[in-house]
């Protein structure tokens, strides 16, 4: 090692500069153990509750032992007439057994029946009911009366056994039984079982109390006016909803600014009231990342950096609660909860605290992997398991060896194929989170997956919204968005990745997409996408539909500061052009119109700058990174760009034969020909929706 | 038929004693079609709330198109330094580029790199990042210096790419696409994802506000002193905990005793201010059973009576909103959400009205049958629906063919054998809801189902719930409720089902339990179980675990009223006995003391009564239904009944060898083995657990 390069790497070490990171397991293993040494490892307290609606969703601290039966005494089970079942012994069709009747009050004994309704208790000497249904209520002089409930005798053709249509004392639950064990997660059955068995109030855990600190310089609130370099503070949001999620009490401080002793005194606050503190972020080791600092200073830091993808820098430790206010808090109910009767055991001296990382995708995965299995821990259920499936990876993921990583995935049904598509994996991407169904973890150890190997895939989804979702993968355009809008209303999921026509037709021709959008122009034929169906769908039964026509032309920013105003200019110095991906259909259209125009690619500065749609191309000309992009004018209008319209294209959907006549897709069709959804479409510039749902070929 | 049959049924018929139940399609149908008519069949209302943890769960009642692009500008991906890559170009290991620094602040444009935190805005003029980890800091003379983020220069050993650790604006969200669409239900990601768009506030659908009123003379609520014939009402608790549970806002009403005026009054005020009236019960056509009458009175009855069991006697009916006080009312914003900033739009004239059985199974699925669906359509999400799978009926269930039958299960998994175990029928048996891990459905016109039959589950649980309960079937103890609340807290869900102990090795042999608990006395050898092992489970390997060994005797009133000492006493006349069922050890010993002692079991009155556990012979005794019945200690104890110690006996527990070494079973074994438990048994009358534990045999 060059000796400069060794010494560097000493200083940087020093100053903590890299966080070492540990194994998962080994990270919540000193977490364990500071809480267990701390007396805080067990359901940290119960509350008893009133026994209605509120209670749902709430976890029993204590084992329900029915404290009554149910019912408590024998019960008529329908409306008829309790008799003693030896009374009807013999009685048949043709020899029918009349029984004098009495009312419930008269409690005269030589009356052989009387009344009840559903629920009456049954009176002492009876022990059987008949359906009011199954007798003949009679009159004084013998006569079937109207009367039916109020006879003066009934008529009963058949014989009943002993306690027939009698609900004995204790069918449903027998006073003493378990009625439902400790750690049960109130439904609204069990809710009902609780108040069978005798109570009208119940014992479970407390909420855990955490609070959320977030801090920052540059953090503004959500709602604030952006200025560049303002991040909007958005995780102590995701944050608290997953506390709440999960059975916590979350409690969202202000932001705090980069300050060691600011930080410091909010931590200190943040302890008195609470069960655990998230302190976001900081967590890291740049310039004004104090949390580890903080935690040094108020208590002992167990972690600094976990193996663990995307999240790593995450910070456990264990401080202090700050004493002097501590006693003054002990004796309260949790304040949340009007409902609580009594009041919660007092808080120990000790409280955890974690530093979450600030890219929000970080947070929200710190979230799951810690702070749902401690809230689960503290109020005595089990921690979350989500349900898993196999699924078929479409596309090879690297991974780095030392961590554990949580690779997030688009599922769905596909044929009989269940495919798991990797999404976005960087951490900032907080809407890869939005469009996860589920995560595949590739274990530390694991350099990656290739495509096409059988993975499991954790869900965030039911089976059934896997099974209602249509996966789309290919080209690019912005109806799809209005498109999955309208499939919504109609029971449906609407998955689309961007990966170019191309693309699309390779996806298709593996089995891994429902459909494919694309806009493939024959160089030869000059016909869209046929001959292209022909050449990657070999032996596939397909059909194609129309779907819009559109522009295609240069996006430029307003008033065309460089002056562009054709693909020729893109060869000029200084104008940096931004391309799309190898097998977009826009692609393939610029490179034709390239060499009819006799441009060379080498000549145009950003033609190796990809980017994967319209939107994508417009936000690099909107922000300066570029001076213009090939692309569509619904894109430019939408980040208020100008449009130099160049082209016209085609652009269709291709639809495997056998998903095309399914239930799954039989809504797509339908929206395509739903004149709103055909207006709504019209309205954006630049589109033509005359072949919209028309099918143009079968092949 | 006979004469006055017929009659009798036209009387009968006039005055509606009958329901006639509807299919359950056609009733669905009736209702849609009258909610349409009024115009309710929509999202009722939105309103717009504060993007905070309270928007979890809410139901977006738009779509969310991104108002800004996130990052919102190029920003840092990470703590390094920004430069311009074309500057990098050429640098490696051994030929090094030194680049001048210069603070953020300052605006000169011939320095060539500058410090960033991770989210600095790139400045104008630089397109790459370099990780701070990745460059040597330099001081004025060019030594390397531990001012590693505030340094003179950089000495950089690799060229990068343009735009490498950068988030390019838009990375995440761009401007103008979809988000989210309407429909989606906010989970914490979404509510980052919507922040991250430029929002502060979301529209939501309006929560329905669902009125709950509990009628009847017999109700009490709890917490009552309970009086023979008083009904605890607590099906107002479950059918506001459903509607909550599924996004409704309930309102429980007090209870109204029957009486036409009093229930039209409150059906007239609840009218009011609320979406959606469930009036529980009187739903039937018994003599008290109002509902269907007032809604007739109010407006009208859509349907009386489904062909669902249970629940059929459902009344779905629409009734004119009481209008003199409905203006007052329109513009005020839901009362119980404070964060709500918008209104909620006006109500409509008419308003629904269920009338909801008012046994607690048949209201629980009225409410999963009839109220989830709605509040779904109401708040523009899709209706709930529940997993699925496929197992093995372990019984024969019979169902009445003109029905659709909604049949409880008990659902867990024996080797590889995945198994619907029917529970109880009755329909006011609350706790086989609770124990109900899913519903078979048998539609009308099936008139049941075999055992061994595949059928489709619908599944309450999840299937990690399903793979960690342990099946255990055979004969009835006390102690395995104790058990049960071991296990919970080991992670175990304990799924006990009393078939007496032959039942118990039957299920062994055919596979459906993982154990069964069992003290089969051999009339030949005087051992307990092994014979009957050697017979029944004949090819099986298992494992014969010591359990308790416990008291039988007679169990009788308090002050044993009818002076009976012993099993002779039985046979005389007018004491009533109340027998276990065929198969149960206990009969079993019963069975064979009484032909040891030569008493002849036509003489003992209610020999032929069966009940099913020690608690249930308990029960009938504590009520008067029998006057003594054989059973252990424990359960005279629990219901405060006098004991008449007559025998000893050993109750084991068998175990397939498979399963005594699976991880599923382990806890069981510990719990044996755990003093805490032991005490708890020891600790009930009647049992001795030397054995507890210990492997008797393997065979």
């Amino acid at each position: 090692m060059h000796k400069e390069w060794a010494r560097f790497y000493r200083y940087n070490l020093s100053m903590n500069v890299y966080l070492y990171d540990i194994p998962l397991v080994e990270a919540k293993a000193r977490l364990k153990q500071a809480l267990e040494r701390a007396g805080l490892w067990r359901v940290l307290g119960t509350e008893t509750i009133i026994l209605d609606e509120n209670a749902l969703g709430r976890i029993l601290a204590e084992p329900v032992w029915a404290k009554i039966s149910s019912p408590h005494y024998h019960a008529s089970a329908m409306d008829g007439f309790a008799v003693c079942a030896e009374d009807t012994v013999g009685a048949q069709p043709s020899h029918p057994i009349t029984l004098q009747v009495r009312s419930l009050d008269d409690g005269k004994s030589d009356y052989r029946t009387c009344y009840l309704d559903t629920g009456d208790a049954m009176p002492e000497g009876f022990n059987a009911v008949i359906p009011i249904e199954n007798v003949e209520s009679l009159d004084m002089d013998g006569e079937v009366t109207q009367a039916i409930r109020h006879p003066a005798s009934i008529r009963i053709r058949a014989a009943v056994t002993p306690w027939s249509h009698v609900r004995p004392m204790g069918e449903d639950i027998v006073e003493s039984q378990l009625v439902l064990p400790a750690g049960q997660i109130l439904r609204p059955v069990d809710l009902g079982a609780v108040a069978a068995a005798g109570y009208q109030f119940v014992m479970v855990a407390r909420k855990p109390k955490v609070a959320i600190l977030p801090t920052g310089s540059e953090l503004v609130p959500i709602g604030s006016n952006l200025k560049v370099g303002d991040i909007l503070e958005y995780n102590s949001i995701l944050l608290a909803a997953q506390v709440r999620a999960w059975g916590g009490d979350p409690t969202c401080f202000p932001i705090t600014h980069d300050d060691l002793n600011n930080i410091m005194a909010v931590v200190q606050e943040a302890s008195i009231e609470h069960d655990l503190i998230l302190l976001n972020a900081g967590s890291s080791a740049g310039a004004e990342d104090f949390s580890a600092m903080v935690v040094e200073k108020l208590g002992t830091l167990l972690v600094h950096g976990v193996a663990v993808r995307p999240g790593h820098p995450v910070i456990l430790g264990i401080i202090d609660r700050t004493p002097e206010l501590t006693r003054t808090i002990e004796n309260q109910p949790s304040a949340s909860d009007r409902t609580v009767l009594q009041p919660s055991k007092s808080r120990l001296n000790m409280i955890p605290i974690i530093g979450v990382p600030g890219y929000p995708v970080s947070a929200a995965l710190t979230g799951e992997i810690f702070v749902e299995p401690l809230i689960a821990m503290w109020t005595g259920r089990l921690p979350q398991e989500l349900p898993s499936v196999q699924a078929y990876l479409t596309r090879k993921i690297t991974s780095p060896s030392g961590d554990d990583d949580y690779v997030r995935v688009a599922v769905g049904k596909v044929g009989n194929k269940m495919l798991a598509v990797p999404l976005a994996r960087g951490a900032g991407v907080i809407s890869s989170m939005v469009r996860a169904d589920g995560l595949v973890l590739l274990p530390s150890g694991i350099q990656g997956a290739e495509a096409g190997e059988i993975v499991n895939v954790h869900l965030y989804r039911s089976q059934a919204d896997l099974e209602r979702t249509i996966f789309c993968i290919g080209s690019h355009d912005m109806t799809l968005d209005l498109l999955a809008q309208f499939l919504a209303t109609r029971g449906r999921r609407f998955a689309s990745a961007n990966v170019g026509s191309l693309g699309g037709l390779i996806a298709l021709s593996r089995g891994e997409a429902h459909l494919a959008g694309s806009h493939l122009l024959s160089l030869e034929t000059g016909e869209y996408n046929i001959p292209y169906i022909a050449q990657y769908l070999k032996g596939m039964e397909v059909k194609l539909y129309g779907f819009v026509g559109r522009e295609q032309g240069l996006m430029v920013r307003l008033g065309n500061p460089k002056g562009i105003s054709n693909l020729a200019d893109l060869g000029t110095p200084g104008i940096r052009f931004i391309n799309r991906q190898r097998g977009a259909g826009t692609r393939v259209l610029l490179d034709y119109q390239l060499s009819k125009f006799g441009i060379i690619k080498e000549n145009i500065q950003g033609y190796e700058q990809e980017e994967y749609t319209h939107l994508g191309v417009a936000a690099a000309v909107a922000s300066g990174r570029a001076d213009c992009g090939l692309g569509i004018p619904a894109a430019a209008k939408s980040l208020n760009l100008d449009f130099i319209p160049l082209f016209k294209e085609t652009y269709q959907l291709i639809i495997p034969k056998a998903f095309s006549e399914s239930d799954l897709l039989s809504p797509l069709l339908e929206v395509l020909n739903d004149p709103a959804f055909q207006h709504m479409v019209e309205a954006m510039p630049g589109y033509d929706v005359s072949q919209m749902g028309k099918l143009v070929a079968e092949m």
